[in-house]
């Protein structure tokens, strides 16, 4: 198979196309493999750009994962760097490139073509938005863009509180400035349900880091001293530096010019192995969509894993041919770090599957991110979703100190396997006291997802929702230090013996602090006739 | 079906009959529910044991997770502590009991029995056995005599080098104790595949741990100043205080005089629902045997998190009957914690696979615990064992400084969703640099299991397995500081033009820092028609 020379050309030199190069050329040593990519580096570290900025990765080359001469050293390929592609020649198999040094232009024929040229940071044409202090990160000219930008700001503004916004934030009060962060909607991180991330509002105000949400912006003004930004609530905010962080767009401009087929959302269509409508052209990473492996919709997730593997997937089908390992889609699984806290989601959310109408079932409990008993034990808040049908899991978020990129990806993992609830249940992790728990709080989530399968457990998901008669079970001091609004104190110690101190024509909703012990007060009070239901996550998630 | 009081009687309180207890009680308030212990203490963390004779855990009273007290409280439960089972009467559905504080006797009847009697560190009938000084890890008393007895000891011998013994090792040391250990396999940790545990093994030796392998026991004599440990190998060691920690033993004589199946290593024989050969008989824990679910056989796995489990099983089943969920047996995943190193093992291990000639395949990767560009990153080495004929994982061992638990905790999910070495490869994990990489370890195990599949890789287990031909392909400064016994460097960037260099008449085997650089290398030799192949986990793994 490798007997006959190719000559795979390669449009973008970051994750998706980097990866595709390299894997081809361990396919084939006689494969003419051009590597195109518009600006001056290739295979960076995009990921990596918020912490060089922080500081937190202090040297700069430490991105530069590759460099056009070592790519060329290692993988003989053909790099042309500052060189961008215009238009495509399906017909002739050609790639009409210019020159972006000296304005010159070529062309370079290809048997193989795989487009790899990411997506691009949302620029919405907003009055204002051609300010210099407007920037966006996608590239280390950006990343030193920023970074000298910052140097000389006391206070930046930061649009969209995605993944992205949130490195920022995080890195830029690292190193002393005042942030804001903008976000349209009500909540940080809104691929993730409201409440798994109020601990990073939390952590986030803490540190003196303002929160506009649920506030859009309307334009950018110059100022004598910096910026205003203009808000949709009427407010200016007078800042230095603006970061744009809301959203990418897929670059599939070239793609669509050629007339390749896109996606409703302008993503490129592929099939598992990465081919175009034209099967001499691939596509790989952020401008392409994917499967949604979990409810077999079409999906597009801009992450680095998918392009990487995506790019591996479309070089081993140039030279396996339908032997080639397809690709199996993306569940988008993505965490972030703000300060001590990380929070990350797998799969669907609750809001998306309200809004797709898709029927779930969801439970919320707490866990120890190794043996409570052994020191440095930290809270982890895991929130479950699943098919009521088959118990299936559709999807999950954590949030906490430790441990929470471990459940992630555990669960990430069971939804490959298509897992349900009650594998979670009786999955054996590693348990040792510095590492694990006996019972992980994924096999708690699996419990209590079962519970409330079987009528067990009768859940409220939150203090909001539950009714009049709410009964802390929590020890008396306990309950006294952080009292929950409303609710009456009764140990649960107690509880057998004080029944009569509660209104069985009446619902009782328990709480405690980590949502467990109340739900042992549910079974009790629910095994002596009352209705009981148990408020989800406790004091800890609810306060 | 709570309706009915029941009397359920459980022998053993602590994690099985402890979970079975908690469990029952949430599916009944009227069952009468008595937890027999025939120690003072019930439901303690006895995987914590080591930590506070070392002081990591400085407060004892946290290893008492409940109290006799406390289970009484919250649920309700006829704890009766210091009380020892002493026959069964299956006829009559009772159990006869002896007080060990007074030696009374008496009878106890049951509708549903569970035992859950654990199992008892092995004492073999040496000469000298009976002496003071060899003690034994598996209650809170015996923490306390081993923190005593260590008070007073300046060296510790401890015989057996599996999970415990290695805990027992690294937390003795840390209160400066001189520690010996004596293991009669060639290496520590025999559960594992010997060259995953060297770095344990050098971690142990650079703190002045003496590591004695290879040698049994002879027995053990009284010396003026401690007890003699005389080794098969004729050697005499002086010491102190001797910990036998040289596996369990099931507690299965209650069982077995009752008339219940044992399996073939004395353990109880159960079903899926932990019904022992007696329907009104459950058996959860150490004791009891257990389906391996990756091959199908029998297994027995000593371990807190399966015990715990089997006990709710137990106790599900006695109130939910066939529509409990099955108990889906153990894969034996474990972890330990030596100073800075943590290594562990899910599935089975190579040497297994071997014993019992079941065909597998093998391949071991080194990657980083997360984004290598990211401060704090370490390597991890990773071992993946997958059957040849549908790429099913069969097991997995992981070592290093970081992120041990998490690869250890993926694989373990992967197997108990049946998934491949094609699965692994596109896990999507958690991905930002402070927690992963764009390209896990995982991942990077299953594209080299892809690529051993596919003739991509041509591995070599072990640097000693290679022929004459070496060619380390690291940079020539990184093979000067530590030079690979008998290679020839060619650093990669320079292969191709220096192929005039290697004999096309014999195999060239390549090396490397990490086993992936020697992969490349190994792909343009054999594309250029030379007999490569490459040596697995570089000089990391290697040297």
């Amino acid at each position: 198979m490798n007997a006959t020379p190719q000559r795979i050309l390669i449009i973008g030199g970051v994750a998706g196309g980097a990866s595709a190069a390299a894997r081809a050329r361990r396919h084939s040593e006689s494969a003419h493999i051009i590597l195109l990519e518009r600006g001056p580096d290739v295979s960076f570290a995009n990921c990596g750009l918020p912490y060089h900025i922080g500081g937190d990765i202090p040297d700069r080359a430490e991105l530069a994962v590759q460099t056009p001469a070592s790519l060329r050293a290692m993988l003989n390929l053909d790099v042309r760097t500052l060189t961008e592609a215009t238009s495509i020649d399906r017909t002739n198999k050609q790639v009409h490139v210019r020159s972006l040094s000296d304005g010159t232009t070529s062309s370079i024929a290809y048997d193989k073509l795989i487009l790899a040229p990411g997506a691009s940071p949302l620029r919405p044409p907003l009055p204002g938005i051609e300010l210099p202090q407007v920037l966006t990160l996608r590239n280390l000219q950006d990343m030193d863009r920023i970074k000298t930008a910052a140097a000389n700001a006391s206070h930046v503004s930061i649009i969209g509180a995605g993944f992205i916004g949130l490195e920022m934030a995080e890195q830029l009060h690292a190193i002393g400035k005042q942030v804001s962060i903008i976000e349209l909607q009500k909540q940080v991180l809104p691929q993730l349900d409201h409440e798994m991330v109020r601990p990073l509002e939390t952590s986030l105000r803490e540190r003196g880091i303002e929160l506009i949400l649920g506030d859009g912006i309307d334009g950018f003004s110059s100022q004598s001293s910096g910026i205003g930004v203009q808000l949709k609530s009427g407010r200016t905010l007078a800042t230095e530096l603006v970061i744009l962080s809301i959203g990418v767009r897929p670059e599939s401009g070239l793609a669509r010019d050629a007339g390749l087929t896109l996606g409703p959302r302008g993503h490129i269509v592929v099939d598992a192995w990465q081919r175009t409508s034209d099967p001499d052209i691939y596509a790989a990473g952020d401008a392409c969509e994917t499967e949604d492996p979990i409810l077999g919709k079409r999906t597009a997730i801009p992450l680095g894993g998918p392009a990487n593997r995506q790019g591996r997937t479309a070089a081993d089908h140039i030279f396996l041919g339908d032997r080639a390992l397809r690709y199996p889609g993306s569940i988008g699984t993505a965490i972030v770090r703000v300060f001590e806290q990380a929070a990350g989601i797998v799969g669907y959310s609750e809001t998306r599957l309200k809004a797709e109408s898709i029927p779930y079932q969801t439970i919320t409990v707490n866990g120890s991110s190794h043996a409570s008993y052994y020191p440095g034990s930290e809270t982890i808040t895991l929130k479950l979703l699943w098919s009521p049908d088959d118990g299936r899991v559709l999807g999950a978020q954590a949030c906490g100190k430790g441990g929470v990129d471990k459940r992630l990806d555990v669960i990430a993992t069971a939804i490959r396997g298509r897992l349900t609830i009650d594998d979670l249940a009786h999955l054996e992790l590693a348990y040792a006291p510095p590492f694990g728990s006996a019972k992980d709080v994924i096999n708690v989530a699996g419990f209590a997802a079962g519970n409330l399968r079987d009528g067990l457990l009768v859940p409220v998901a939150s203090l909001a929702d539950a009714g009049a008669q709410v009964v802390d079970v929590r020890p008396a001091a306990t309950a006294a230090k952080k009292p929950v609004p409303g609710a009456r104190n009764i140990p649960l110690a107690e509880l057998r013996s004080r029944l009569n101190e509660l209104d069985r024509t009446q619902p009782v909703f328990t709480i405690c602090q980590m949502g467990k012990t109340s739900y042992f007060a549910a079974r009790i009070l629910a095994n002596h006739g009352f209705d009981a239901r148990s408020i989800l996550g406790g004091a800890h998630h609810q306060l």
